[in-house]
């Protein structure tokens, strides 16, 4: 009997590897996911496929149920020492193992198929960090659909997994479309398209003092440097500011879709 | 006349590269800020004092008005090489300027001696960048004391600073003391005291309806792995959960901090 792969050049290892990069990632059509947590939600989401699981003995022992899960599915198992593991994240405190992912290709039309209340679209997003939050935000407040646009920063990189806390699994994901195309989607479907912006012509409050919020709603998130593009604004039904009562110049992004979110999320509940 | 400054021996540089860690800035109760923008906010807010200006040739060619800002306020000026700059800052991206700021020292009695209207108590939060974020929010919340418990990441790191896009100037900041006493402050001061948790007892929306936010509110929000200590679940007025609708197990730090001081800033202007 073998013991762990120990061996960075083995085949497994230095494919799985490649996926740290985006060029990697996209070559593959594959991405990473580490910790059991993550994995256990990838395992239990509906048409995604985990490719290969590398983990090591200690977390073998600890984590049976996520074992039997991933043999239940038919995922090949690689036992791998300490060094290997943490080739294969981009952290620093492993969680034991990290699993192949399968990245699922939802066309746009299907995405909005089914009428969505509530969709978001982050148009030019360059940072993981914000784009996973929102989507973990966009997950929390019932949205149906996220559209990255092409342009935007890739969301199956290890930073943009790990700040989604997992929603990544929960909400469809339509990436590397135009935001014109998006829009128009959305709009097709039923949805009024807001973009944010600080010299919006609406003032978020104004928008839920006179109901506009209980419609289907897309809200466009623009670049935490540019704002939302020409494209976005011209297609958008309301350009919306957020009020500031302080003296900040502007919310991050990630917190200002937390609010645009919520807000809309309440509205369609009432 | 003597070229810029190369050496990183320099007993001015060695002084301020000890500001990149939270034990030199402790012991020298300074911290460092980077960028022209956030320099002229330092010299901007008041009661804050810059110590010195670190800058480079090209910069101090480019930045006119921020070079007669800091001559007006006397602050010694010293030019330096890229390199020397580089090593005074925590990001790949060095921005040409760096200061040294003296921390305020704000004690808790004065913070609230205004009877704020809203007011956040950061509970044992870790994270520099989820800090600098929902100091940010509150700053354009309008929200008047922000305070940092014992045992919080340090507010004057780099990363949390840049996370604060300037709020850090804005807002009167208190460090280093208990959730107890913080709270117990704040309802002296006649705010209404609101935890957050995810098995809280009052619905946010149901505090919204009900007009409880109308009132002078403290803010608590719990570190992102533990949540809000015993000791402000025990002090506040209600332990308040935020709903989610989607399948996402909880909120962002930020992202919840964002939903609850906007609702609070705008029952408040009702």
């Amino acid at each position: 009997v073998s013991g762990p792969i120990d061996s960075l050049q083995n085949t497994h290892v230095a494919a799985a590897r490649a996926l740290l990069t985006r060029k990697g990632r996209t070559a593959a059509s594959s991405f990473l996911v580490e910790g059991p947590h993550a994995l256990g939600e990838a395992l239990a989401a509906p048409g995604l496929e985990v490719g290969e699981v590398f983990i090591t003995d200690a977390t073998a022992d600890r984590e049976v149920g996520l074992l039997r899960a991933a043999v239940a599915a038919a995922v090949p198992l690689r036992i791998v020492t300490d060094r290997v593991l943490a080739s294969l994240g981009d952290t620093v405190t492993p969680q034991g193992v990290v699993a192949v992912v399968t990245m699922p290709s939802i066309a746009l039309e299907a995405a909005f198929a089914a009428a969505p209340k509530l969709a978001v679209v982050l148009d030019q997003v360059a940072d993981p960090g914000n784009a996973g939050t929102v989507i973990r935000t966009a997950d929390a407040a019932g949205a149906n659909v996220v559209v990255t646009t092409r342009g935007s920063v890739d969301v199956w990189s290890g930073k943009c997994v790990r700040s989604s806390a997992g929603s990544i699994f929960h909400v469809p994901i339509v990436t590397g479309v135009t935001a014109a195309a998006a829009l128009e989607q959305a709009r097709t479907a039923g949805c009024m398209a807001l973009a944010t912006a600080a010299d919006g012509d609406a003032d978020l409050d104004d928008l839920v003092d006179d109901g506009s919020l209980a419609a289907p709603t897309v809200w466009v998130f623009g670049s935490e440097a540019h704002g939302v593009g020409t494209e976005s604004r011209a297609a958008a039904d309301h350009v919306v500011r957020l009020p500031v009562y302080g003296r900040a110049e502007s919310l991050n992004l990630a917190a200002a879709a937390a609010i645009c979110l919520y807000a809309s999320a309440r509205a369609q509940r009432r």
